[in-house]
């Protein structure tokens, strides 16, 4: 066990980068735990110059990928080029040939996983992704093993730090969507293209692997739920923090005695959940489990050596279970195979039990707020604050604005479209989710 | 490794009945996800009518500790006595005897646990203490393997629930610490006897254990300086609060140039930092490291359930690499023995940096600012921020309270003296250490 690990790094971008960094700077650190090197046997990248300038001498430079995976001196192929087709070529390629994998890449699992970690399962080798979820955050060694002893009721995180960016920013500043989304691009919070990120696809991705890893279920993002944070306006920034929320983007998934909910959307918390606190670019991720009760996990979640050290976290354990037979190994997806619930019901929208948000833009004349809490009981759903406002133009509106208790969320559509139905209602109602998070 | 893993429970008090009620009530979530059954073999109690009570029947009940660990149908120990002679005696006990030991007690490994750390070595079983430190927070484990790849800096962490409690309360309702610490033993937060945890020594048992963890040193729990709440005043909480400040029993480890820093004791942080927020019982480690950055780790850091958490958490951890060759498995103490920095400094509190908050009972008249303040740049102590208050009767006193920037302590020591000394100082000098924790 004194032979060092050799890793071929494949894709030397912000991520690669600074696992290239974290390797070398505390290579001493890490082998002082270890009691072994880790080497980075080459690495590779389409961009050879790039890899030069990252890698500097002394280290092997490839242009071709696939080239490394099949080289004998590998043991870890650590894949950071992101994307689906080529990414996941390279994954499966180097799992055939018996090398362990390290990724970041949560688009690949989340639609890829099962046939990866299938894959993977076959051929005895390891498929490390605590940087695909929460950056630096240890959130699925947490979840995998932490807690263990659990059954875990709910997962809610901060999985996007773009989007907890632009709504701090929004709530800080009393900015709208768009100018702080143009602020976060030019601060480089936001990419160039920002969709994956603000319409909460990225979220779902994590989300979808962290609900996989919870309840013992396959990855299936095809089941998540997805609404970003585009259609936020300050106004309801602000009515919530009036009502003593905050509003944050999460990742949810709950397991009832329904079926899984999965969903990402706009959430309003209690202005006193640590969570509801995690500001800029910040991630957290809330577990509430059956024994340990609410465990919060906070940390960068992105960013090249955050990012880097749960790439290297994962080298770490695969250089010291590498040697381990598989059956002694920790479930890539925290449970045995034999053990995931292959039949688990995964919940559509309409069957989730949440509460909710919304304003109404009504014409102010009496009897609008009767109708509309009568349209509400006739769901059963009931309220638990109200805020009205009148328009401070003379158009002779005014806004109103409802926190309902929790209740089914086809009930509350069922009572959305009698409300919007009413003459007095003279724009489309704004409803967002309320978790409660205790 | 279909073989049921066989669990001896020693010890049926809070942790133990909730170690036994997790064990049963979780038995086909855990067995999903290791892939075979983990059984409790034997109770042992002084009291076999509780043991009985919490058992029930089908489980075999001994009131010999010393009987159980030699059970050849045992696998592991529990060891869920607490204190320091029996306890130990019992783990030692079990390690010779080839059995892996599970254990919550801080104090017998902060003050033993190089002792037994060694002897567990020697006979290649595993020694796991989770529930140790923070409760159910899986923060041994994130240290260990989560944030391997990193440097550690420094772990700051609120691990005494009683005091925070106590803390959090003052500052909520301004009472005086006497009355809230009644109010915690009625509520059964704070023991009859509250020494260990009010004069931070249940904090410094964690906190010793972190440090040898985060930095691979050896156990010193008697190089810990160690400051309770007990002379805090709300006065002084209301003060930090004014100048936006929390204050909270830390333990603090920081790894400098000069050598490692390990204390406890009350600390301002400001109210903007996560861990400010913490109330309650909860617990918190906040740990900053080179690649990732801080991260924190939060969640109830005692109780029955939660505790009992950590420690299943532990038994599965050892159900599943119990046939790994000792080389292959995560140090017990995060680093290999090899890699242990047998000689690290550890340095005195003069040595510390850091920075303070003072509050001085003065005599009104002109110039004692002036005194002050050139005794303390004197020291080259810097001050960032001051409150100057007027006594509210006819004393003609005024409170005078300093924020300074951070200095070296045995500097910031010798101020004192001389401040102390000035014949306008009318009461011994209130100070406070700073820490910032950005």
């Amino acid at each position: 066990m004194t032979k060092p690990l050799k890793v071929a790094l494949v894709g030397l971008g912000t991520v690669g980068g600074g696992t290239f960094s974290v390797l070398k700077d505390n290579a001493a650190e890490i082998e002082r735990r270890v009691g072994f090197p880790i080497q980075i046997a080459v690495v590779a990248d389409l961009n050879a110059e790039r890899a030069r300038q990252v890698a500097g001498e002394g280290v092997d430079i490839s242009s071709d990928a696939f080239e490394v995976v099949n080289r004998p001196d590998v043991d870890v192929v650590v894949e950071l080029i992101g994307g689906y087709t080529v990414a996941k070529q390279l994954v499966l390629a180097a799992i055939a040939a018996g090398k362990h994998v390290v990724t970041a890449n949560k688009a690949l699992l989340a639609v890829h996983g099962e046939e990866i970690f299938a894959a993977a399962e076959k051929n005895h080798v390891m498929v490390g992704f605590e940087a695909a979820v929460a950056g630096g955050i240890p959130i699925i060694k947490a979840i995998k093993e932490g807690l263990a002893a659990n059954q875990i009721e709910y997962v809610a995180g901060i999985i996007n730090g773009t989007c907890n960016f632009i709504l701090s920013e929004m709530r800080d500043k009393g900015l709208p969507f768009a100018e702080v989304l143009s602020q976060a691009q030019a601060l480089g919070y936001a990419e160039a293209d920002p969709t994956f990120d603000i319409e909460g696809v990225d979220a779902a991705h994590k989300i979808t692997l962290l609900s996989a890893l919870a309840f013992g279920i396959p990855v299936q993002f095809d089941k998540a739920y997805i609404e970003g944070i585009t259609k936020l306006t300050k106004e309801d920034i602000e009515f919530a923090e009036q009502l003593g929320y905050r509003v944050k983007l999460l990742g949810i998934t709950r397991r009832t005695d329904k079926g899984v909910e999965l969903r990402v959307h706009p959430t309003l918390i209690p202005a006193k959940r640590l969570i509801a606190n995690v500001e800029g670019v910040m991630n957290a991720v809330l577990v509430k489990a059956n024994a340990v009760g609410p465990t919060l996990y906070y940390g960068a979640g992105a960013g090249s050596l955050p990012t880097a050290s749960a790439v290297v976290a994962d080298i770490i354990e695969i250089a010291r279970a590498s040697q381990v037979p598989l059956e002694s190994r920790v479930p890539v997806m925290a449970f045995k195979t034999s053990g995931v619930d292959q039949n688990v019901c995964m919940l559509g929208m309409s069957e989730v039990v949440t509460a909710f948000y919304l304003r109404l833009t009504v014409a102010d004349k009496p009897g609008v707020l009767a109708d509309v809490t009568r349209i509400l009981a006739n769901q059963n759903i009931s309220i638990e604050a109200m805020i009205q406002r009148q328009a401070e133009d003379e158009s002779g509106q005014a806004d109103i604005v409802l926190l309902t208790h929790r209740c089914i969320e086809g009930d509350f559509n069922a009572a959305m479209v009698e409300i919007e139905a009413l003459d007095a209602v003279v724009e489309p109602m704004v409803r967002v989710r309320v978790e409660d998070l205790s």
